[in-house]
């Protein structure tokens, strides 16, 4: 980890900068399977799962005896861990749950907001070394309290079309009733326009490499909404001497094993702290299956010490973390004052880890400073509100007037006229 | 108005298809005015403000001698209308706040979820030849409830370097602090870097012509979000016999004379209100300054008779119109079957621009079939939602099992042993 002592405000983008990626040299291939997918519907399809993945499918589409099957490849143990996170992600998401907002906002002026469901949305599961049956429930759980009536997932098979069984368990959990076997850019081409076995959508939701976040932003040019825009995985923990050195090593290293580029910052009110932390993550990096990844990540990330809460807390939300652990003597002071952030996990029996997983909350949160204008996935990412409004004959009498100004004002003389004829009419109606 | 009479649900998309634009085009102007600007600030800025709006300006602000001359300008009468619309648009995103959201998801596991405001937001508010001062008060009276710190508007000056008084009163009126004369591509490309003048902010809002479409597809390429997808303005009204053919051609022509690409949808449940609503179409049309658009986009929208309450509302809901007015015998009881919409106005007598000035929602909306994936600007556009947690010690014993086994199942075992570390701490502590 680079160091740096109360680095001057100036230098503080400098310090935070994040790796920046370009995607362009991906564009053109993108383009191109989109119009074949298009075109070609599932022979499209079909085509780059066997150039790709290396399969050869005679179903698109996961079979009932498939989803059977899956529960038997799987421990006890990880099937009830499965269970209890569901639960509590159900719990904290069904809580966000609103009501219609209504308001006579002028007598005989009734207006009113209700939320619907996105009728039809696509999880995308990255498949790989990897099997994320985690993000499975980050993104069917809401769905399903939302009541989108589509729920489609697509995930990539292994060379002999097999998907791995902890994401199947997870999608029947979840009630998910149609699952195909395409991964990346043909998956996303797929469930924009549709093919004769997978079903178009309009919203997207899942993280995915390079290739699967360039062709979701394609699917937003063809009218498909998206969840999030992506990049790497992010840690920025804030602390002083109240915090654990082992936990807050654990924590950093836990975020820096997901990938070399992986962003991990310590914010450290003490200089001792900071030390004992280095101190830990060389110890605990030894013991790591995913050494390799974790050190090159941590060889990139910053510890910076500040000298005081204040400035700690401007830096924090200047960096506007995806994940934010606080680990402060007096953390609940701090709270309020946390601007921008996708996540925040508070004291030190928090591990970043417990939102991956099994706490209640979503784990597809924004990253790349977008925390500062960015909600995480959310039972809202599902919906949409839709706002009504009913007038009264009176109604139109106390406001029409005011219609008529703005309208004339504007330039807009039948936005005027649609007023003006009813208030005639009641005019007349009444002599 | 073309007429259909129960179309088969096969031609839907091809009687309901909207006019397509490409913009590429564009695109190359718009990019080489981004760099410019982000490299020359204002100087770039002023450039463009005098090749485009033909204003030679000394600042590029507009002063607090300007802005306590606008309300001269006005009559009595439309300073009171304004104020009326302002205190109902305001009453209206009052009611949308929300309460911090939280839940205890397991024993000792305590999350919630809270909305922050986005800190700096632009809004852009198109010149020429209506001053649109009603978008002020939908974009600036929800900023200003979500208690956005940094609220700017950019709009185009006239060539002697004047801002129509109605923005500038409506903008004081809601509390905006900084209004800058520079419209088009260069003020979102000059709010998406910062110049010396004009702050750079997390998120767009506003409507705009092709070149300020284009140029907010851009900023959110750097990282700055925006509200909406843009594209022509859209009304459907779906009516019987209970509605007056009048209203119903009032309401048409409205929508008609924004633009000769305004899309004007007709669908009724009833030849003879169909005919009647034509006949004063050609009636009303006749009075209209705006006439030559108006008709061109009255030759181009639809007429469509369905026999059923059933497939006409299908048809809505395929069609996701931007406003749906709802003119039924039994209107309430259609209302909980419309999925996709962007704002329904119920009833003879609440005519589609109440929605758009006075009434108290937001004229903001999502066009072009967006329905179906977004909502209209509200209260949340200038919020982000952030979820934290805090656990205790024993509520990580209970969950913590389930957090090991999941991240083992997924091949991360730092993210285990974030964990594992704090419950053998506790084991250690207890013995």
């Amino acid at each position: 980890m680079k160091t740096y002592k109360n680095p001057e405000r100036e230098i503080w983008s400098q310090v935070l900068r994040r790796p920046t990626r370009t995607y362009e040299e991906i564009e053109g291939l993108v383009a191109s399977m989109f119009e074949e997918i298009e075109k070609d519907g599932d022979a499209g399809v079909r085509k780059y799962v066997k150039a790709y993945d290396g399969a050869d499918l005679s179903a698109l589409e996961v079979s009932d005896k498939e989803k059977k099957e899956a529960p038997g490849k799987l421990t006890a143990e990880l099937k009830s861990s499965i269970g209890l996170a569901h639960e509590n992600i159900e719990k904290f998401h069904r809580v966000q749950r609103t009501q219609r907002v209504e308001v006579e906002t002028f007598p005989g002026v009734r207006c009113w907001q209700e939320k619907r469901p996105i009728e039809k949305v696509g999880l995308y599961i990255p498949g790989g070394t990897a099997p994320l049956f985690s993000t499975v429930l980050m993104l069917a759980v809401p769905a399903k309290i939302a009541g989108c009536k589509e729920v489609v997932l697509c995930t990539p098979s292994d060379q002999n079309g097999n998907i791995d069984p902890a994401i199947l368990f997870t999608a029947e959990l979840c009630g998910i009733d149609r699952i195909f076997k395409v991964g990346g850019i043909q998956a996303i081409a797929a469930m924009t326009f549709g093919t004769e076995s997978i079903p178009a959508v309009y919203k997207l939701f899942g993280p995915g490499n390079q290739y699967v976040t360039v062709a979701k932003q394609m699917a937003l040019k063809y009218g498909v909404a998206i969840d999030l825009p992506a990049g790497p995985s992010e840690l920025l923990v804030l602390a002083d001497e109240s915090a654990d050195p082992a936990f807050v090593a654990s924590d950093l290293l836990s975020q820096a094993e997901h990938g070399a580029d992986s962003q991990v910052v310590l914010v450290s009110l003490s200089e001792r702290l900071e030390l004992a932390v280095q101190e830990q993550i060389e110890l605990q990096l030894q013991a790591l299956p995913r050494k390799d990844i974790a050190s090159k990540a941590i060889e990139n990330s910053k510890s910076i010490v500040m000298d005081s809460y204040e400035r700690a807390l401007e830096l924090v939300n200047a960096y506007a973390p995806e994940h934010l652990i606080v680990c402060l003597k007096d953390s609940d002071s701090v709270l309020s004052h946390i601007a921008n952030a996708g996540s925040v996990f508070v004291g030190n029996y928090t591990p970043e880890s417990a939102g991956d997983y099994a706490s209640g909350t979503n784990h597809t949160l924004p990253t790349n400073g977008f925390a500062r204008n960015f909600s995480g996935v959310n039972l809202d990412s599902f919906q949409k509100a839709i706002t009504f409004q009913e007038i009264t004959k009176s109604g139109l009498q106390g406001i029409g007037g005011a219609i008529e100004q703005m309208a004339e004002a504007e330039g807009l003389r039948a936005h005027r006229n649609a007023v003006t004829l009813r208030l005639e009419k009641m005019k007349r109606d009444k002599s």
